[in-house]
């Protein structure tokens, strides 16, 4: 295993200490690392919370701050949190108006957000599920979540910003991820620091098409063909599976899992956009970059979601997270 | 060679379509690939050019924009921009205020763009140079313009946005280069797409010290130590470097190489500010991701700019830039 680390047992505590003091202007680290949340919270606004295994990074603690996410908490690596972590996030940012959870579709955070929605009040949830790669997957039954989550989070973030309230709010991320659909493809697989070893096998001409975050198995094992190639096909089957809503204004995100240079990412974004423009959908946003990864692993995916004017104006929203920042 | 590409002969291309086509809002594309630059220009401000191999994005293509470069002339991977490339920027972005280059210092950069200067009148240069590692290298005599290139561009790209003239400009480029100094460790090797294979070879269990941005031997190939020790190392070869100058206020820069996630990197951003503050260093500003990179290359650099007053108030001016943007 080659990574920067000083021992397993601490690798996320010391990032986490890191990423906090390095945005110690918009960020706060929760007691005993359960929580990072916004340094300065909005009274009256409903508290968007987020959370899941760490190795995704930045999602989610580094699209906390102003117009996104008012707390985010980390498991260990890839590993849900724990219902106390969730308890002690809504303690610390719900300032009266309500909570809304934004879960990744993985059976772990599921049952752990839920337990904390129930021991609390006032919380209603979202949960994402836009990856059309497979039904069911190891750690979840149903779609996973993956980096349109992003997406949710983005827009609900601003219109939780502009003072919406907690049912809205819950209406709107539902509706954000009903018009978002993501696939992804592996050409390595990642390591997950207490292993020690990549969570998969993959021969040096071979990728798996439709992997999840973690590294689980996608559709198939396939030869690597070419970025068009590639593209055709993952297009193909976010297209199929929005059937004739795909069509009209979208945003595009093409998403790195952490391996993968940004040169790699725009050749596959401009892959992309040709072959969705072909068939009728107007990429009218755009998003490059590595957001939602899984530790090291070398591959993308691509991400489109439906706009809307509402959706439009509140993506284009100002925002500054660690992350994500425009607008101020 | 396992990337995301169709051929060899187009990567550059395509990824640069896919960049523009990106960020249509602030960028144009200019004939034939030749540069990238700013879609508003500003009359009577001096123009901030810089270029270099490819390889290394973001820089310099996703640094141009307000408050930064005017545009950046990309060369194949790893190889110098020819003259033409940078007289067709000068000729799209000079208003009749000059132009300003920034070079990195290898010396088919400095002797094309010294070439390009020549050619052109109203034209001064900034050459950077703040890797500590080693004094010459496998394409530089002197040192390596490296990671510090980035803290150049946006404190004189600030400057020129207010109006500053030409030779003052040029002054503060040489005075924030003098005032940073980096240096970077490889874990893994790089492969230059028209190569097909890794540029270097290196062992499971090893890193490179003191590594170039094109994969160039650093000072010794030696075993992977952990984060600490290697922070330990850099940040003594940086301080040592600095000497008296090494106390007070300055921008950590923790950079990745393109195969490093977020997650390492803000370890190593802990590990480092920790190391720099005992020895008198006040880190006033921070900077943590992937901004310098060498293609797929795992790894990373730190990198340290003493700032004064009027250099903090320049890097916290407004930026707008595919891959950096703060205040608008």
């Amino acid at each position: 295993m080659k990574k920067f680390l000083n021992s397993v047992d601490t690798v996320l505590t010391e990032s986490l200490d890191g990423f906090v003091g390095a945005h110690s202007d918009i960020l706060v680290l929760g007691d005993e690392h359960k929580f990072v949340r916004r340094k300065e919270l909005k009274p009256g606004k409903v508290a968007l919370i987020s959370g899941g295994g760490s190795g995704h990074e930045p999602l989610h603690g580094g699209l906390v701050g102003h117009g996104m996410l008012d707390a985010a908490c980390p498991g260990q690596v890839f590993t849900s949190p724990t219902p106390d972590q969730m308890l002690a996030a809504v303690q610390a940012v719900d300032t009266g108006a309500g909570c809304l959870f934004i879960v990744k579709n993985y059976e772990g955070d599921v049952m752990n957000f839920d337990m904390a929605a129930e021991m609390s009040e006032g919380v209603l949830q979202v949960v994402t599920n836009d990856d059309v790669a497979v039904e069911n997957s190891s750690y979840t039954t149903g779609r996973r979540g993956v980096a349109g989550t992003l997406a949710v989070e983005k827009i609900v973030g601003a219109a939780a910003e502009q003072g919406m309230a907690l049912p809205w709010l819950k209406a709107l991320g539902d509706r954000v991820n009903a018009a978002t659909r993501s696939m992804g493809v592996a050409l390595t697989s990642c390591t997950v620091p207490a292993a020690g070893r990549p969570t998969f096998e993959i021969g040096d001409t071979e990728m798996e098409f439709g992997v999840g975050i973690h590294g689980e198995p996608g559709r198939r094992r396939d030869a690597l063909k070419s970025a068009d190639a590639i593209a055709e096909e993952v297009c193909a089957a976010i297209a199929g599976d929005l059937g004739d809503r795909a069509k009209g204004p979208a945003l595009l995100f093409v998403n790195g899992f952490g391996g993968t240079p940004a040169m790699e990412l725009y050749l596959m974004y401009n892959s992309a956009r040709k072959i969705f423009e072909k068939s009728g959908v107007t990429v009218t946003r755009s998003l490059v970059g590595s957001y939602v990864t899984s530790l090291d692993m070398a591959g993308c995916s691509i991400t489109l979601t439906m706009l809307d004017e509402e959706m439009t104006a509140l993506w284009d929203a100002p925002v500054h997270t660690a992350a994500l920042r425009w607008g101020m």
